[in-house]
């Protein structure tokens, strides 16, 4: 009903949006009546509190939460680095861990980085600078794409910094992100998997929750302050912001925030668009990773070293599964693609009322989108090959920077110039922790019939030739498992350092793999290229022509940059007869205690009884709260933000949504759609009551 | 918690209780504060309104609901009488029926019965006038089953009467109970089953729920207003009372009872008794049930005529393998053993404080309950065998018949009387409608091969003898099965005629292994009448202590007789963070329906959007409401209930509880416990508004 009113009215309202800082004092009068209490302008401010103790860890939304650089993110934003830490001995993956003081605080590995936020600069007239009206598709994305790495390298041009210049509503208007990189990340605090995924998958999306979904970090620079590599000598680096804890919690009602880094939404995607989703892509997703989660199961359940090293993939794939599924679930339930084709016709009134360019560019736009689509079953294939079985990834992904190499710095593709360098090295590192040969072999497998099952008018030429030279499927397999090279770290590492002509005549039969792919790809990713110049042109004048038709508000679709979303602790009701509570409690943890996924600590039941009376309980949830519901609009990539009350103060981490708002994605529900949060107050009644964490609990406390 | 705090002072709250009804007016002040307006003396009296328009199906509650004799019950009620009206071509167990008119009223067939309450009388005195002190025990039972069948033979010798003498409080009291029995009862209107079961197995027991769970029968007498079997001429029966239907619906916190025949209950048993059913008794009957279902399904699945011949038996083993399950989930949920265990420390402290008699007499009863759990498995196994295969169980009836036939007619065993024979008759004949081969001999096969696992010191000699004189279970399925005679009706009744030489003569394999049966089967008869001798001198001892040691108002456990619930419109808070509302709408029909067993008719689905507007939408809900929940205290038997408002008048039908109520046969939990009623508005909406049966609507109104 609220949905239908928005709609209707076509304002957004305050809790639908992922709002970029600035716009927030455009937003007062809505914040105000939310109940928050800071001057919206202060909260628009990056360089100021809380904004200024938001970070993130280049996948994950984080914050400082003490003056001696504690991070509190979630337990599933660590998983990368639990795996890491994890050997058959020491099942950090599984049991968590805590550091008894700071000299315990154990390294998270080359890969872990911590990004802070020093400025965000509009940068549109500096990127759009040499582009003309009429400048031709392709050449027009080779000026955007030159002006941006330009502008990244001058800002990394400074030590230790890591730029971006993001793009936002399609293209019409580009900010340039500078970031401080600290390279010493270390784990303070994880519970076991068995209260920080409290559930597993069975609880996953869903609601009621009773996940202690939290971690602390904590970042090291050079004794001198300076950013270092890491090192025992580090010290714990001093953030000039940081977040206090709430010394009320919240309760229903409650305005609360978050301000982090959400993914990718689709909100202004074309209905043709969304229904190709609903009719293909989720439907294909739902048949592979069925296939993928259930090989992986398989795999870890043979060996206790399989498990650590699967878990985390598992997780991951089990996650895109549950997504991709309950994304069609929801579709229907709230009737999105109706939706959708409703707010496409006010669009097409409007564009039809007021004339000028937009019409033609709707329409190119159009066309644009059904070419893709209809070599969408290929390409995803095609990708999936070159991306999930870890080895043939590492091998395409260091043929790639060969090839770029070619080429000066600022000309090579995203993603392979020298600055991705390190990054790409410390994946390749990582993989030790993670590589599984005998679940890679079976994914790989799969993968390799699904591209077979193709129909004729969409194969991988290039692929066909080379699985016909190995002899067929069966026969490839056996020559790039018998003994893969790769499969240490050193000879991946090695791959890096290789030029194009060593890749193109070897006979290693990883590398005649991603060669051959890589000919396929290549002339596809010109194509895509025109294509993305295209865009540049017209989605522009899509947005304007879409923010027009709807008036009010409006907020560029997630891009994996800071935003703020603001809203209220709130239930739902899931379906006719049942409401669902925004709080759920410890006595909810011991009630849904069992086997595994509910597996929970017996020191955790065992000190559960005292919960009510401990100094975290609820006065009128008589209770440590555990988990809490909110309006707000969140999405992956605000894991591990904060959440904030009216006052600016840490009451909880945001960590998933509820299985509703899924579909939020493409379309916000405000009946529906849910975020879900731990409650600072279970965070502190765990490390304190249950894990005897009192120091941490102590460098946390508010009065510290 | 409010569990806890009624266990604590020891006193029943108004909601739990299946009262007598001339127990009411004792509960003047709880009645008024619940929102009773009629004065609890009138609904004290079964000759007066509203009691007075309730009656029995014999296994299902009913009641009139218009001065021509037209009754309300539950859809699952009349699923016998749907099966018998079934064939290839006419499919009412899944159509439903509507009658056009009076005249199109279907005969529900032969077993069908309709029982009038006359008068209830308490015959306590009549039935122990000649039990002594010291009577032996067979001596006792002897006495008090000779005494109760006299007043039943003298009150049968009414014509067309029906009397049952039953025991309250384990035999401190007893009633004689005088029914007319109607002997023409007519299908006026049932839902089809997607409509009277919505949700199938899926949502039985379950909430929310939205089946439409009401039927409508009509009973017909001789012209002269005589009780008649069924003739063509007959007419309809004008009730001295009937319901009148509310003209306002129940809203949440509203006053509700119900009366009707709940079953039975064992809610002062012992806390061994509930253990052993904790341990034992629900976990085989979960095994062996989950085998019949499976394999009644996969027979149903493979021929239309054995779908509908096998949709009632599937429904009530499937419903006794959810009540089962249910039961094991509950115990624990509700933490039914410590509670009992509790209760039964009250008593034990109550007794030993208290002296007298009744410290031996619980000592004694342990005995009896231990030795009886010493011999569960072998004769539950046995029990049924000779049961739950319809042939099988056809002849043992016959040949218990023929055994007792030798003695004088009040001498024989309840249930084998010459006024049983009619009953036992129409039986038989109806088997023809439910009987399949096919799975009649799985479910032979399966039993047979269960009692053949038993241990060595559980057999049963006499079965193991014929089935080693045939060769072993499976050459003596091929005997049995060959070509059973007993398949057609006539050879069934023929069996009511022959005497008990002709059964111990018989080579016919069905009479040969029933005999086996009986041979093993007589003299642990004579043992339990012990037993039963036994129990009427201990239990009235044991009730007497309990009641003690409770304090406050006592209820005897359920026994299929005439009781009054009373309680509220309530939902409840199933687990932590969930609240069920306890109201459904026809919105909530149209969001389940999918394939079966959520396939609602099309035709309800398209009236659905005019539900809001319709004169049944409730004004809070604006939409029609459908099911609702109750604290009402109601078990198997109450089905078909008539649920009534604070004026006595009709605002629904009580069809099943919640999950959460399953184990409040032993012991009633007031956070937990609901009954699930079928909304009144929702009955005369699908009426009215979805099947065009307005002659119905007309006939039930309360201005008719």
């Amino acid at each position: 009903m609220i949905a239908l009113l928005s709609l209707i009215l076509g304002v957004a309202r305050a809790d639908e949006g992922m709002w970029l800082p600035e716009q927030l004092p455009g937003l007062s009068d809505e914040l105000a009546a939310l109940g928050l209490e800071l001057p919206p302008s202060q909260l628009a401010d990056p360089a100021q509190d809380p904004l200024a103790a938001v970070v993130s860890l280049g996948f994950c939304s984080a914050a400082f939460v003490s003056e001696d650089g504690l991070i509190g993110t979630n337990h599933h934003c660590v998983s990368g680095y639990l795996s890491y830490l994890s050997d058959a001995a020491n099942d950090r993956a599984r049991d968590g861990y805590l550091a008894g003081s700071r000299e315990e605080e154990l390294w998270a590995g080359p890969a872990a980085r911590l990004y802070v936020v020093e400025s965000i600069e509009d940068v549109t007239d500096a990127v759009l600078r040499r582009v003309r009206p009429r400048t031709p598709d392709l050449k027009r994305r080779e000026q955007v794409d030159a002006a941006k790495k330009a502008l990244v390298a001058a800002c990394e041009a400074q030590p230790n910094r890591r730029c971006r210049v993001a793009s936002y509503y399609g293209g019409r208007t580009y900010r340039l992100i500078t970031q401080r990189e600290l390279r010493d990340v270390r784990l303070v605090y994880a519970p076991p998997y068995a209260v920080g995924s409290y559930g597993g998958e069975v609880d996953n999306w869903e609601w009621p929750r009773h996940a202690g979904d939290f971690a602390f970090l904590r970042a090291y620079v050079a004794p001198d302050g300076s950013t270092a590599d890491h090192a025992p000598e580090n010290v714990p680096y001093k953030p000039p912001h940081h977040l206090t804890v709430a010394t009320e919690g919240v309760a229903p009602g409650d305005f609360v925030m978050v301000a982090g880094y959400p993914g990718s939404t689709y909100r202004y995607r074309s209905a043709a668009e969304l229904r190709f989703h609903a009719e293909t892509v989720y439907p294909r997703k739902v048949a592979v990773y069925t296939e993928l989660v259930a090989l992986l199961t398989e795999e870890a359940a043979k060996d206790p070293e399989a498990a650590a090293r699967l878990s985390s993939p598992i997780d991951f794939v089990g996650n895109s599964l549950k997504y991709a599924r309950g994304m069609l679930d929801n579709f229907e339930k709230s009737g999105v693609v109706a939706r959708k084709e409703a707010e496409e016709r006010a669009l097409t009134a409007w564009v039809e009322a007021h004339g000028g360019p937009h019409a033609e560019a709707l329409a190119e736009l159009a066309a644009i989108e059904e070419a893709e689509r209809a070599t969408w079953a290929r390409d995803t294939v095609a990708g999936w090959l070159m991306w999930m079985p870890d080895l043939l990834g590492a091998t395409h992904t260091a043929y790639r920077f060969a090839v770029e190499r070619e080429k000066p710095d600022l000309k090579r593709d995203a993603g392979y110039q020298d600055r991705d360098l390190a990054r790409a090295r410390h994946r390749l590192e990582a993989m030790d922790h993670t590589l599984w040969l005998p679940a890679d072999r079976r994914v790989m497998a799969l993968l390799l019939r699904e591209t077979q099952a193709l129909p004729a008018d969409a194969r991988v030429p290039q692929l066909d030739a080379w699985l016909a030279a190995q002899g067929g499927v069966d026969a490839a397999l056996e020559r790039l498992y018998a003994a893969p090279a790769l499969a240490g770290a050193e000879a991946r590492l090695a791959l890096l350092e290789m030029d194009r002509a060593a890749f193109e005549a070897s006979d290693d039969p990883w590398v005649e793999l991603a060669v051959a792919l890589e000919a396929w790809q290549a002339p596809l990713r010109q194509l895509e290229r025109e294509r993305e110049g295209a865009r540049l042109r017209l989605q522009p004048l899509y947005i304007e022509a879409l923010q027009a038709s709807r008036g009010g508000h409006f907020y560029p679709d997630a891009n994996s940059t800071l935003r703020v979303t603001v809203g209220r602790v709130e239930g739902y009701a899931p379906r006719d007869g049942v409401l669902h509570l925004p709080q759920t409690t410890v006595a909810g943890v011991v009630e849904k205690a069992g086997p595994a996924p509910f597996d929970a600590p017996q020191r955790l039941l065992d000190a559960a009884p005292g919960a009510p009376q401990s100094a975290y309980a609820d006065p009128a949830l008589k209770d440590v709260p555990v988990d809490f519901l909110s309006t707000l609009d969140t999405t992956g990539g605000n894991s591990g933000s904060a959440t904030l009350n009216g006052r600016g103060e840490l009451v909880g981490f945001v960590f998933d949504g509820n299985y509703e708002s899924m579909s939020a994605d493409w379309m916000f529900d405000p009946a529906l759609t849910r975020s879900i949060h731990v409650d600072i107050r279970y965070v502190l009644w765990l490390l304190d009551a249950v894990e005897g964490a009192g120091w941490i609990v102590e460098e946390l406390s508010p009065a510290h």
